[in-house]
């Protein structure tokens, strides 16, 4: 539980020849997410927030959007091969006026996001399922302050510098402030543990904030944005299609390739202060 | 349809100013999974080449194995607002004796990988259900041509140096022989699309090749490799802890930070010839 890295031996091949040498690898492992005693998703994650992970993905989902909405939050009796508790599945009970999930059939398997209704736009099933509208955020962040956040997102990684092997995902005041920071092996994690953490903080809606992510924008992730009522989503690299017509028809401020004094906006540039 | 490629205007903002400029983005759409006119998966993913991606992902989720189990592959009539088609819902019609896929209900919502039964290690359930083991591939590949694989990626890449979005996979020979390279936004697609072109070409099990993709070797990923029989897995960045154990117990060699003419044999270094 909270194991984040993992030690491991390997055969390094160069120019200057092989050794083998003790390495550090980044912990994958299963968590199983159940509500109201039923299983409802598996996620491969890195160990630890978990309780933070099941709210962020239960808010980005549109099942909960407040901290009473969750009656507790407990892992099960796992045990492996050796009795041990694995830690890997937690079960949320919800609040008594709180409608379960109702996972439909489309979402099975590897389904990363809420859209893929024949013959209907993608876009449409998200919209209607925001409860929080980032459109009417009057909140202003200058280039300036923009450009700390790459710097003060990769300081607060504890893990990356040792494994290469992590996402991370942070928070950030439109002064710049660092709310939080996870990190994971999966993009989305990252992000739903930040979102996790602002809702058991009572900051959802997050309006006033920047959410930062060390890759891509997705459609996935500007998604659960919009679902936690965050005005804006900046990433150090590219944007897809998609993320940036959802940006634009939810009023969100899409960021890409922000590195060092320069960056990418592609919607929302009213929020930008020059 | 095949579109990559969408036209944005974005504005660019650094040191010496800013200014509005054209851009290039990676294009993201989701495609519904039929199987026998039942919805099975969405995902988000690069339009093009989908009825490899449907092939190879039903390979390595264990519902089919060779090009009979397929009958037919073709698009809905899915359209839009203007009645025009999506081509983002594809029916896949099985054979007559192939079983069609049971999704337990753990695998609902994101799930992204076949693990996660309670009380149970993780590593079984996808051992059980490989049926190619890459354990007794007698194959042999030299670093050398180990460090030929990230520059042909590279090159064979249409879309990832205009947009900056895209992740690669490709297939090769122990010879570095480039077999099929395929992109896409999500970096399980790309490795689906992968092998779904191995097994449309009658290469599955994908004996004596190597799978190099552009980013991390996730358990996922890894996973998808026994699936389709592949006896070696390189990838530019860091393995997690269970892609290493996943290999380990698959008899799989798994290669990371392959970069210039270094990298890191994390197991089945016996194949490495040296």
């Amino acid at each position: 539980m909270g194991r984040l890295i993992a030690r491991t031996s390997v055969l390094r091949l160069g120019p200057d020849g092989e050794r083998r040498s003790p390495d550090r690898l980044a912990v994958e492992e299963p968590l199983e997410l159940r509500v109201n005693g039923k299983a409802l998703a598996v996620t491969m994650r890195t160990p630890g927030h978990d309780v933070e992970l099941a709210h962020g993905f239960l808010l980005t989902e549109g099942v909960i959007s407040a901290v009473p909405d969750v009656a507790s939050a407990r892992y099960c009796d796992s045990v492996d091969d050796q009795g041990r508790n694995t830690y890997n599945v937690l079960d949320v009970a919800l609040g008594a006026d709180v409608p379960p999930p109702d996972p439909g059939v489309e979402r099975n398997f590897y389904t990363t996001s809420s859209c893929g209704v024949c013959g209907k736009a993608s876009l449409d099933a998200v919209r209607l399922r925001t409860r929080f509208s980032p459109a009417g955020d009057a909140m202003l962040v200058t280039p300036a302050t923009l450009s700390t956040m790459p710097d003060k997102l990769r300081e607060a990684q504890k893990v990356f510098e040792s494994t290469g092997g992590l996402h991370a995902a942070g928070l950030f005041t439109a002064d710049g402030e660092l709310l939080a920071v996870r990190e994971d092996v999966g993009r989305h994690n990252a992000v739903d543990k930040v979102l996790g953490w602002a809702l058991l903080n009572n900051r959802i809606p997050a309006t006033g904030t920047v959410l930062m992510v060390s890759g891509r924008a997705s459609f996935e992730l500007t998604q659960k944005a919009v679902m936690a009522g965050v005005p804006a989503l900046a990433a150090v690299s590219a944007p897809s299609s998609l993320a940036v017509d959802l940006a634009e028809e939810s009023g969100v401020t899409l960021i890409g390739f922000l590195r060092g004094r320069s960056m990418n906006v592609y919607t929302g540039a009213a929020r930008i202060k020059r």
